[in-house]
């Protein structure tokens, strides 16, 4: 079932009119500078500025402090309608706004808007009346970016304001604290605090080093995926991470695709040109490809721990949510036309059920992703294909009563797409998890099945992830549990601190035991003093700590500290080993 | 302690004679066929020839029936010393044997052997005194390759005429009998016959696609060895598969090693140039660099399930052995020079327990690879740095009392190695195994430690594989069991057929129980034979079968079939399973 986004206009309208008030505060400071375009956003507003000076931080304040003057004048927003030439008259030393005036389509109304007498912008509106309206708005520039002329590298680099811009001063503040509490848990700060990854210049951007723990992560996770996958019947595959460009001219990869890819020689020059592979679809079709296949085969459900590349550009890399190489839980299903429904929510279920095991299913909302049939380049099939795919999904999620919104746009090229979108802690969306049907690929590659009448027939395709990209979900895990992993998936579940070196031997007994049950653990034999030691485990999130002292010793007992206030005394380590077990075995969050 | 390579001087001689012979019967044949070279062979001879005809299989009893002549009638081998200028001028209708002549050093002796009076070729011998010394010799053309002259593709092609040569008829028997076994078990035939893995033209040469079973057997392998590197004291890193090229200029890789590498982009014309990894030392170095180390850190052990990347030729593509892409056990270990021996050992025991487990220990051997003093451009470092490096792994070999041959010129561009041999059914050796000590690249990375007294030093690193390359493995695999894997690897373990539909529910509560316990079980619920099931369930060296009909539906028994000859009845399931947990769970071979 379709749902709209809800958009707060009023909220939208206050927060555009506050980027007029920044845009004549910086424009009465600074004279000199060019105004191009300053949109409302999902926390205030920007606006891009062409200015030779750099607003530096410290200039904030006298920005800001101009907006209040405004704002307490109550100046009112006045619009009015010209003609393309008076507009192009009005803004002739505007080399930005005139572009955009001369883009209008002919005909089309141009509206300024007057903010007093002395400040005028090509403008859509609508705004607030008068910045009386304004008085209670809350409001902050945070940070100045280079941003391109219309997001252009060969064009200009501008200055983008931001403003943070909310109602009132609570609902800032309370944003602001948000950003906080949010900043603590960002996986690209705390996850290099934790040693779980490290990126290094000379290696590149975007392909991030995970560390022991961070690895270790990564495997558990591999694990519980492929052991998952493979009780629901899917197959394990291991296909090369390259191939000649041959395979992806089939694929239709090398006309829409292209320069996503790493591309290795140079098709004017070598025999042979290869490129890394930017999905597994074709190289998993050939397991399918591999014998003759009957409708008795079907469903066949291929799944690979599949490491991708795409050649994203330097600017887009983020930690471990935007990279160059990721590792993503990748699957392929073969189905006749029957079957799509049963195994796409077999699918489904199977995605959910790892964002709860996970703890993340909280954070996810679904994006059903359709082609633009206005930009067919970047597809491959005919309307009437893409009508059947997409209507084929939409009556799968209609009867599974899945509450998605549409991305426009937003479709593979050879289909449509279920996407699970999850929400970091700043608020910003990616996908996770994705489902889509392809009824395209199939011929290309000449995949076919012998029905029941003997005729020749073409599979449809499931590509699904289950757990998605393995880098991405370790970046949403360490900002949801702020690097306290559940137990089952912490790199190191227990640490036995020993108070003085008499209780040395006593610690590595109980070490032994913990390893014995397969228990990731460690002894903390350094001699340092106890208080020193608890801290710094806290601080690496070790899930327990035993704590063992001459008492513990002569009683055969232990101590134990959780996470949280957890703080016991004379435990019987046999209990405490039980207690662990079940806490891992049932993956407690 | 070294071994030297025993040689059957004897043999070799008779070999090289009856090259001689060929080569004489050939030109007998084709008097317009130009002879080239023609040395002995592990199993017999060759002869390179120029000729435009083409020598195909139904010539070879002609050539073998002229061998026979000339053996027949005792022909002498006669030496006989020439001037160069009169080599010259007797070989003047011949380039091949003319450029080398113009090749051999001034002052050398040059040598012709007549075999009769009507042959003479250009060869330092030595002979047999006659041919009548061969008239026990079996031999037998089996094959004709292109092959360049001088093994340089820019060359002209020769024709290669290959002939088995053993001392007597019994002796080419049993030689002809084990290549048939071995074409049986050749892991490019049967691997693809079991459904283990394929490859497909337009992905290219030397990238197998790993099929289910054999991506499977992989899993298990990896699973397994990572679990005993991490019980061995490795943590596990997961790190990129590529690097800008800064990164391979400082590690040497830009100048000892491109060619081997898949570059990404053109250093003339790009901002950023990557290149595909073909080794994991410096993306696994950036764990070490992550913090400062003390001597109390050491040794540091890092293991990786590690995928690399050579650029071969496709000449060199060999099934699961010569590959462009692999996934490697890779692991490098830090540590003070005090600790090297102690480490070295651990690395070998964990290389040797590996084999021991997989059954193929008595098939390998070892080999000291060492640099080559005269090819200095391959290797970074002084020559005071090799003899250390090399001293130091003697020592450590004598020690340990290793057997070795030395391995001239098979050194890493950065250290000595310690490679572990397998000959693969054919004879063929490569390496499976490498434990290798480098002293050199720690402080290209300013990798060090602070120790003891305060001083920085530089760690010495461990290169090492524990089972080396997954992909190898595997083909070794298949040919020694041919592929009759141990009950653990087994794709599938355990096949339950019912002999009529009366028999599929408590078939299919036998695969239920099997379930329960993770074995991998099917069920054929096929309408076909119970024979037909049978045949194909050997066919595809499933372990066990578990046969039920309306007997052991009656009773609640099973009927097993091994893969020997082993046939039981009245067997309770109960202990079936348990019988197989024992055989999963000690890896039984």
């Amino acid at each position: 079932m379709e749902k709209k986004i809800e958009i707060d206009e009023k909220l939208n309208m206050m927060r555009h009119s506050l980027a007029h008030v920044l845009a004549k505060a910086i424009v009465s400071l600074y004279p000199e500078a060019k105004l191009t375009i300053g949109p409302a956003i999902e926390d205030g507003c920007y606006y891009d500025i062409d200015l030779a000076e750099p607003i530096t931080p410290e200039k904030f304040a006298a920005i800001e402090k101009k907006m209040d003057e405004i704002i307490r004048k109550g100046e009112e927003f006045k619009r009015e309608v010209v003609s393309k030439a008076r507009a192009l008259e009005m803004f002739k030393n505007n080399e930005y706004k005139k572009e955009l005036i001369e883009e209008l389509p002919q005909g089309e109304e141009i509206s300024l808007y007057y903010l007093g007498d002395d400040f005028v912008d090509l403008c859509r509106g609508p705004h607030v009346e008068s910045t009386r309206s304004l008085q209670n708005a809350a409001y902050k520039i945070h940070a100045v970016n280079g941003a391109y002329w219309r997001g252009n590298e060969k064009n200009k680099m501008l200055q983008r304001v931001y403003l943070y811009a909310f109602k009132d001063k609570k609902a800032l503040n309370a944003y602001v604290a948000m950003l906080e509490e949010a900043r603590k848990r960002d996986h690209n700060k705390l996850g290099r605090e934790l040693g779980l990854f490290t990126t290094v210049d000379y290696i590149g951007q975007g392909l991030p080093i995970l560390l022991p723990k961070g690895a270790k992560i990564i495997q558990l996770l591999q694990r519980f995926v492929e052991d998952e996958e493979a009780k629901r019947g899917w197959q394990i595959t291991k296909t090369p991470f390259m191939a000649k460009s041959d395979l992806y001219k089939i694929s239709g990869h090398w006309d829409h695709y292209k320069e996503g890819m790493f591309v290795l020689g140079d098709e004017k020059k070598d025999k042979e040109v290869f490129a890394l592979r930017p999905m597994t679809c074709p190289f998993q079709y050939q397991a399918y490809l591999n014998k003759a296949r009957s409708y008795k085969d079907l469903p066949l459900r291929y799944n690979e721990t599949s490491t991708l590349f795409r050649n994203e550009s330097s600017g887009e890399m983020h930690g471990l949510i935007r990279v160059r190489q990721f590792t993503i839980s990748e699957g392929h299903l073969m189905c006749t036309p029957e079957q799509l429904e049963s195994e796409f929510k077999n699918c489904l279920e199977l995605a959910i059920y790892m964002l709860k095991t996970l703890g993340l299913y909280e954070d996810a909302s679904y994006r059903f992703s359709q082609w633009d049939e206005n930009d067919r380049a970047k597809y491959i099939g005919t309307k009437e294909q893409w009508d059947e795919a997409q209507n084929s999904m939409k009556k799968i999620l209609d009867h599974l009563d899945i509450p998605y919104v549409v991305g426009v746009g937003e479709a593979a090229f050879y289909g449509p797409k279920l996407d699970i979108q999850i929400k970091n802690v700043f608020g910003k969306e990616d996908t996770l998890i994705t489902i889509q049907i392809d009824q395209m690929l199939a011929p290309l590659f000449g995949m076919d099945y012998t029905d029941k009448d003997g005729s020749k027939k073409s599979p449809v395709i499931i590509h699904r992830t289950s757990i998605g990209c393995y880098e991405r979900t370790l970046a949403y895990l360490i900002e949801k549990y702020a690097g306290a992993f559940p137990l089952w998936l912490a790199p190191e579940q227990v640490r036995v601190l020993p108070i003085t070196d008499r209780n040395l031997e006593y610690g590595k007994s109980l070490l032994n035991e913990l390893e014995k049950y397969g228990i990731r653990a460690s002894l903390d034999d350094r001699n340092e003093k106890i208080g020193y030691k608890i801290r710094e485990a806290h601080n690496e999130k070790i899930p327990y700590l035993i704590i063992v002292g001459d008492e513990e010793g002569a009683n055969g007992t232990i101590s134990i500290r959780g996470r949280g206030n957890e703080n016991a005394s004379g435990l019987k380590m046999k209990d405490f080993v039980e207690r662990l077990l079940e806490e891992i075995s049932t993956k407690k969050i």
